[in-house]
């Protein structure tokens, strides 16, 4: 592939991530030279993106490098001959992620983000706005790659799989997150370590380690069992149970103690309702925080803070994904893909998470090693259905579906809550679920 | 098929049941010439055997049968050379399920007989005693049709399908007691009523319902919202939402409610183990009222009060499956056999439950005429996951595989409690356990 | 299902088979109570449609049953408002016939109405007529059911399943044939014969017969093995080898002999060829007298020389299965469907030949006992693939589809024989070929 | 993976093709340190590998490298703790080769070394040597690699794969020789030519290429239509139609022509096999010229007329899947592997020759980007199905899968000839076929 330059458009550029972001663009410059850098934002994000994009600018040009930065609330102008699209937009913004934690546990149930009902609010609001985005691409930059980071990620990218038309790519930290940690288990160089992922976004298992090419996956459960620091920023670290990995035979992502040890989870999540904060009053905190830094006309690199925000490697996964595409380079990362029988437990169309081969066409699922077992087959069928169900209940506006959906997620797991919950999240969030009018 | 004399022995036949079959097998006598009926116990049910077969050969000599009931503790003088073996054993007896129901509910979780973490503890006593019958059928009538009754009646099913070297087939009167509620919902004789019923023994979905052959399944949904006397003798008759039902597209089973309806269950099950009863309990007395009647020299018939006990429709399911087989009839019953892709959502090699056609070499699945949507789906599949768990955990007696059935199981739903659960069935029960040492 | 006055349309009922089908519904009357028999015909076959109308009318007469015979040459009316819908037309007649033996065979290959280069012809030309008639029953007879009887009947009933948006079953008289011929083997009546029919129409496999309930597989084939008779009126009676047919494990359907004994088939060929016949021209022949004998108005039943014409049982198969569904009788037939994994080495939505339950909604398939092994899963998959192929290039006139259909025939065999004869047949036939021009 | 030090054994050490491999060795000793090479052969071979061996001597004497050649009648010794096991033998030498082409040729068939008749006689002979082997490595080796490059290379592997109980990868030189023939097309490097390739050994079709990472798929197909040199050494040039490959969509491969060229490749067999030759007797030719060549004690290096011998590339395949398994590389190659739904039409346990990541642990599939369409899936699937029938033949004896397997080849077409072919070799070929006896 010649060594064109390239356009990347950055929706929701506002964030107080992008700074993260445009590091990795300095650092790969040399493989990945982008000449056109758009940061767009909707009107209320308009002062944020005045501020990171400043701070973007002073970052390259402290760097020398001839990228052009442009801000801008004009969607489809950034949009337009884009090679890569990348999202980090969060509909409702921080207000509506507090309503998320809150309204599920008013019922007593797990209240989060990307998983169990609070999850499942979050799609419905960002799927429309996503497709919405997607048939701008459609128009105006129809060979762009959508690489998609906003959660819940993997339903949002089986949303556009299925009905947005664009070459997409879901992406997530928490692979990447995971391969760090086990090359720190086994205190090595993480370009050591290789790890079989398989499952969907956000329950994930890892079902192979190696390093140098030898397989340590049963040392890994080993170290793994009770080991802390196997987790996310904004997960508590409650440890594994030995019998129980070594009979489950793979490792567990962070999300999956809302599951495994969900008594625990609930318990640590009253405690902080308790004292009256939610993960989005924290991040409101921090990202109030690192505005005041980012306004500083003196910074012109990311500030260290911003590792604190909970989405480490962001930039790397997003960078090795663009770098890997644009130089055709046939390696395997972990991303959110159409399933196609990769996992033959799920459904073609489904969305999995899993390794792939990335090469100027997009990515393709290398075969696993190893059938899913029962003990990994049940959970990850059951959530995949819920996220097929919350797929058409967002794209739809269909209250059915919706309620199906919640009713047999996991961390709901009856008719009764499911309705009740649906009810309060219909009502609260009503101003962005227009496709439910 | 030249109608040769059969014979016909029914394990457990101490049950307070066996006179519901004896009159089934009167009933059909003309269409299923039982030439031998041995009925056949352990030890300790001796007592029982002796009341209910002196009861079994006065019912048989007042039809004027030439029926020859023989009561024996000689198993293998019972099966050699016989056409159809039927099960109808409790191991552990009524004590053992008094357990199961306690145990569970100790941990605030449903504790049933044949769903959750009893149904599980039933399973891990029951598919060793099975898989015993088995190797005795193997070599004494390799033949033999063995029609399994025992609960969990699906798991324990494919614990034979899988391991058991018979051909056999699971039986439940739950679909024969859903096809009968529809018929009284319409209005309608029984015989004008088809249903299509899809899933696993006590976790089946009726997703069409034919009146004279024309599609009343809308219909059914909207009669059977809210409806009572949609459920079992032993399940409360909590009726069903109609949003609910409609976007479900399918009247699910009574058991559904243990899943659907967890909290209203939960709570029933709280205030009645408040008052001190299991169902266990009610059961046992139930039976001591029984077995006096029974005793009653002058009796020669089913006494009425049989079928307060829960087993309704058990004869006419056991009998006409043995008169289809026998008579080569071709004729359509809901049967639990080897899925073999019929539901292409589940393993081949699971046992479901569902339409198939019988004739004299067994039962086929007839292909079911939706799609299995995700809103059943989902559920099915994590349930037959444990259900496969807990097979190897049976049969192989293995710690992990059990803690990993009851994790992912939606009415356990955590590995914490699974293993806190797990600890005390092994424990409880181990008399009966040997797998496990 | 009430008895309602029952509406049929037969198009093509011009035919000479078309008293063979009043013969049946003449005799099933008292189950199949048609009140309106609409024949339909085109302009060129209104003379033999006056002539076999009449004798309809004769014969419905005599028997004394209410019936309205209606000769028309207008689709629409005849279809408006009808129960079933029966095809059994000849796009371009029996001159269109002759070529379809005459060009292959010029090439040395087999010509055959159904099978290989003849039988692809016929598809082409028959296709687009069959969803023309698909578009009006849409229109004016949506719940009605198009049985296709009209050759290839595989093939033209895959392209209604997948472009014609009407209910429908395609019917085939070999396999009740079949049946027939092996209870002649058995000498038992052929109520007493069940047979597991597994394919495509006119490739199919007895996999397993059964006379009362026993299975006869095995003495089947040896009684198969070097038999005469098993074949239809218009197929070369060569026996078959008895290892060949034990390894292959199934009995073949007469069809067969093109593809496992091409060379004594193609001799065969060559030699009525030299003599200067085809089998169009016997037909023809026999047509010629048949309509003699119809226009006696002094007969008034079938005449006995109708059963040479080659389409025996045809009237059976036909009534049988409207009467089976009228009824909803819910018993086996062998049907061409939609396969929907029922036979899981073909594709979902192919049309395949096998056994089904009939009931008012139409036809499922049961679960053959038996995997397809791979001597007959090969030849299966290739002439499968060929079928799907001839239905995209009948539909869309696609030339490269057509000639990928006839390279990959294991009749034709290679890509430049296939070229060579699908110029020929687009040449000969191009009248009937609107879609290619 | 720390680099230790290699051991190699490869039997058939003795063949004419050894100082290939040897060359390629050499070449990549920087990155696959062998420290010991075994050539071993059987007693008939001796001489032909004492020639060889010391050839090999020379050329790493000459290259200064620290590898021990070992020449050896003892295979134990050889494969003894080794890494890699190589297979280059020929049961029955070319002697056995020219039955292989005659025999069938007298039929009025194909008769070719690896694909049809000729190619099944192969297998039979060839299956249980290497079943042989394998027991040894199980013992002897467990935890080596066996790249098979036996011809037919696909079915032996396939037997391998089911029955040998070792970790195995088939290799063939045809893939990589498309490629460069495709480079050459497009005049590029070869390291700039992506493609992928689905199929089975000897029957793939190159589904789509890339060039710098742009598809160039039509492209192909215009410069190849036509086009000369898309062919191995042994297969006659005859080029391919415009319109027959772009309906197909694909490059086939080489011996694609015996399918879809039958008629112009049987002519030119018969005209060869009238001057009285077969490709053996080339092959024995060249073979006896090249050991001419290998006793010069001068001669140090791999001779340039080896090229001439049909091999090309052979080497270079040989050492890369070698390099990339040693040093973990997880590049992409073109193998023959077990298929575990990759190919989603061809059974999980075929084996198939496709792209895969190869590392340590070996080969695992990428999944292809285009769904496989009829017009490749049928004669794909039908070929399978031979080869499975023929692995049966192979390891178990089996003259009815014998029978079957070449009934439904292609290249032999009807059950007629299949018996006299097979009655033919099982006779010709009696030495060599212990498992028929």
């Amino acid at each position: 592939m010649t060594k064109k330059e390239l356009k990347v458009a950055v929706i929701g550029g506002g964030s107080s991530y992008t700074p993260e972001l445009v590091e990795g663009f300095i650092r790969h410059y040399h493989e990945l030279p982008i000449k056109e850098l758009y940061l767009v934002d909707i009107e209320a994000g308009s002062g944020k993106l005045a501020i990171v994009g400043a701070l973007a600018k002073r970052m390259i040009a402290k760097a020398g490098l001839p990228i052009d930065v442009h801000l801008t609330l004009d969607r489809r102008e950034a949009l337009r001959g884009a090679d890569f699209v990348s999202t980090q937009l969060r509909v409702g913004l921080l207000d509506a992620r507090a309503l998320d934690e809150r309204i599920p546990a008013a019922y007593g149930l797990i209240g989060q983000e990307t998983t169990g009902a609070g999850g499942f609010a979050k799609a419905l609001r960002t799927i429309p706005v996503i497709l919405d985005i997607c048939r701008d691409i459609r128009e105006l930059s129809p060979d762009a790659f959508l690489l998609n980071f906003t959660n819940p990620a993997g339903i949002v990218t089986e949303a556009v799989l299925k009905y947005g038309g664009v070459k997409t790519i879901g992406l997530c930290n928490l692979p990447i997150g995971t391969r760090m940690q086990i090359a720190g288990l086994f205190e090595v160089e993480v370009s050591r370590v290789d790890v079989e992922i398989v499952g969907i976004n956000h329950l994930n298992w890892t079902t192979r380690v190696a390093v140098d090419g030898t397989d340590v996956t049963q040392a890994l459960l080993s170290k793994a069992a009770g080991a802390g620091g196997l987790t996310m920023k904004n997960i508590p670290d409650f440890g594994w149970d030995s019998e129980f990995l070594h009979s489950l035979g793979a490792l567990p992502c962070s999300y999956h103690r809302y599951y495994y040890l969900t008594e625990q989870m609930l318990e640590h999540q009253n405690e902080q309702l308790k004292e009256g904060t939610t993960r989005a009053d924290v991040v409101k905190r921090v990202e109030a925080e690192l505005f005041e830094l980012y306004k500083d006309p003196q910074l012109s690199v990311k500030p260290p803070q911003l590792e604190q925000r909970g989405g480490a490697y962001y930039s790397e996964v997003a960078v090795s994904l663009m770098t890997s595409i644009h130089n055709d380079r046939k390696d395997i990362q972990t991303v959110n893909i159409r399933n196609n029988g990769a996992i033959p437990c799920l459904p073609d169309d489904a969305c999995v998470e899993m390794n792939a081969v990335i090469d100027a066409s997009g990515a393709r699922p290398v075969q696993p090693r190893t059938p899913i077992g029962p003990q990994i087959r049940g959970l990850l069928q059951v959530v995949k259905a819920y996220e097929e169900l919350t797929v058409e209940a967002a794209v739809h506006g269909d209250y059915g579906m919706a309620l199906q959906a919640l009713t047999i997620h996991p961390l709901v797991g009856s008719a009764d809550k499911a309705k009740q919950v649906l009810d309060d999240i219909l009502k609260e969030h009503a101003g962005y679920l227009p496709q439910f009018k």
